[in-house]
């Protein structure tokens, strides 16, 4: 090659370069601008649920304790599994008995991030939600006094509890259950997603399509309602707000936030689902019966957009959603208490 | 104190000590004679399955792996839960559809010491063993077929049986899959319990009710069946060998044994019973109808030895027992592979 040449490769080079870095960091403006952030590494206490080290390790206990359900065999982890994106893989998820429940088992990944817990944001917080399943019919099926018992017949328990809530003469109760859970799901985050890395400046952290994808994730309006460090997982909209999608994704039967409310307005309204994760956290919807990422992106923008998304645009966008798949935390399997005569047997 | 009390009472002290030390040692050898040996920190490669880093890596996953199950709702980590002695504390366990299977499932920690697995002995290994529950209707109601279609719709799968099998052009197969659960198995030990640093000559590694309950172990015979380093798992014995116990604790539709050899010889023989973690892996016996450990040693003693021991004897037995609790293996949670659309779907 000869050296003129040479040099004009290189100029050439350093021009598409130094085009590409300044649209990186218009890209990147413009995501913020539409409420777009990095995952934090940590997140703030609970403001009534200052977390301890001891609180902590008692909830990672219960959270795989299968001993809080009245059958003995389902835990948190089961429907919440953190090895799995931090949910089950399932349309809807199967309880007590082998029963199905009503809805999609949310990501507990993150979760401390959302405004509201579930679906309909009926919780306010992830201890109001952990009393939830434990109880519920065809989840674990459990009650509170139950629970307790459980809890109070294991020796290491009372040890663990009194550590978790030492200004406490009476610490095992239903309440310092889920507060304890709700400490360990505080830590469950997943930050460090190539999207993160974007954000902090490194241009390559995704790929071309990704980024393509990011501007059509804002230039479309998916961040009217998916944004925050959550991408999602803030405020309530109508599902089906322009064109109401078919039964089967939609079904008739369960309206939603108007559950909560009773309010007309609330008829099927559900939670922005929060999109962290979500490649790895299919089948979508609260229904659960879409499986492909491309796919439920062409029905939110038929449903919530009134767009037909092309085929491309859909994969773009898809592509971008798979750089929110985050670091998961690196977790000890916990030993659990070991029962004592006085331990409730199984019920199934 | 004068000064010839406080020498006459070191000198006492002295011999007491001097006579308990004498004492452990005799104890340790009648142990010792009567086959009892501490666990070892490690188990030897089975001779047809080399155990590398990435296979037992690759067999972790698969343990914890929910989509092995039919269903995607049971891995092996539901009824030999690491975090609960390795089983799931059920009399029977649950399996798909909440059936209940017809015998209680017996401790992964350790089974590579048993001369054979399953409570009848039919399968010779930890790999011909973790092919049952797979295709069991009750429990995980699989195929390998299917099994095989699942792990390969998952890139991640593929790189990782590559890695664990690097000889082989086409890895994800169900025999690699049993090999691989095989090799993370082995390594499901439990040394360094109170027993095994008391064999080692730590005198004050068990209480003296312990050393009690270990002489009467010995002296009463009971290892005649459970030795080893196990502490049982060796051979194979009618139950109710002076005396049958009730029905409750034998059905009588279960043969044990007789159901691999058909050999009338066989009937109602099962395979002694391991007895390490045994304090923490209730409830007892084929049946799991016995919750008590005190209670489950007085069985023994009137349907194997034809002994009524008395109330004190069990309980020194079963103290001695709860000395055989080993210290578990920090087990990561593993991250598992996440779905493609090809990836069957779950099936209720």
């Amino acid at each position: 090659m000869k050296h003129s040449k040479l040099t004009a490769c290189i100029s050439l080079a350093l021009l598409i370069s130094g085009s590409a870095l300044a649209d990186d960091q218009a890209l990147r403006d413009k995501a913020a601008r539409a409420g777009l952030a990095p995952l934090p590494e940590s997140a703030p206490d609970p403001i009534d649920n200052p977390v301890t080290l001891e609180k902590v390790q008692l909830g990672k206990a219960l959270f795989f304790e299968p001993r809080l359900s009245v059958s003995g065999l389902i835990s948190c982890n089961t429907c919440h599994n953190v090895g799995m994106g931090g949910d089950d893989n399932m349309s809807t998820s199967v309880g007590h008995g082998w029963q199905q429940g009503p809805r999609n088992a949310p990501t507990v990944y993150n979760s401390v991030f959302n405004r509201a817990q579930f679906w309909d944001g009926r919780a306010a917080d992830l201890k109001e939600q952990a009393k939830g399943p434990i109880q519920a019919g065809v989840e674990m099926a459990n009650k509170p006094d139950h629970v307790v018992a459980t809890l109070k017949s294991m020796p290491e328990y009372a040890t663990w509890f009194s550590a978790a809530f030492p200004d406490e003469a009476d610490p095992i109760n239903f309440e310092n259950v889920v507060k304890a859970i709700e400490a360990f799901e505080v830590k469950l985050l997943t930050p460090n997603a190539p999207f993160d890395h974007f954000m902090q400046g490194v241009d390559t952290a995704i790929t071309a399509e990704q980024k393509e994808g990011l501007a059509l994730f804002v230039d479309r309006g998916c961040t009217a309602c998916h944004s925050g460090v959550n991408v999602g997982g803030q405020n309530y909209f109508p599902f089906g707000l322009i064109k109401r999608p078919g039964a089967d994704i939609l079904p008739p039967e369960d309206k939603g936030r108007f559950e909560v409310t009773h309010s007309a307005s609330d008829e099927y309204v559900f939670r922005a689902a929060p999109l962290r994760n979500v490649a790895v956290t299919a089948p979508y919807f609260h229904s659960g019966q879409v499986w492909d990422l491309k796919q439920a992106v062409g029905v939110m923008g038929t449903a919530q957009l009134g767009l037909a998304l092309s085929d491309a645009d859909a994969g773009k966008i898809a592509e971008f959603l798979k750089s929110l798949t985050g670091v998961a935390p690196q977790i000890q399997y916990p030993q659990l208490p070991v029962e004592t005569v006085s331990t409730p047997r199984p019920q199934l």
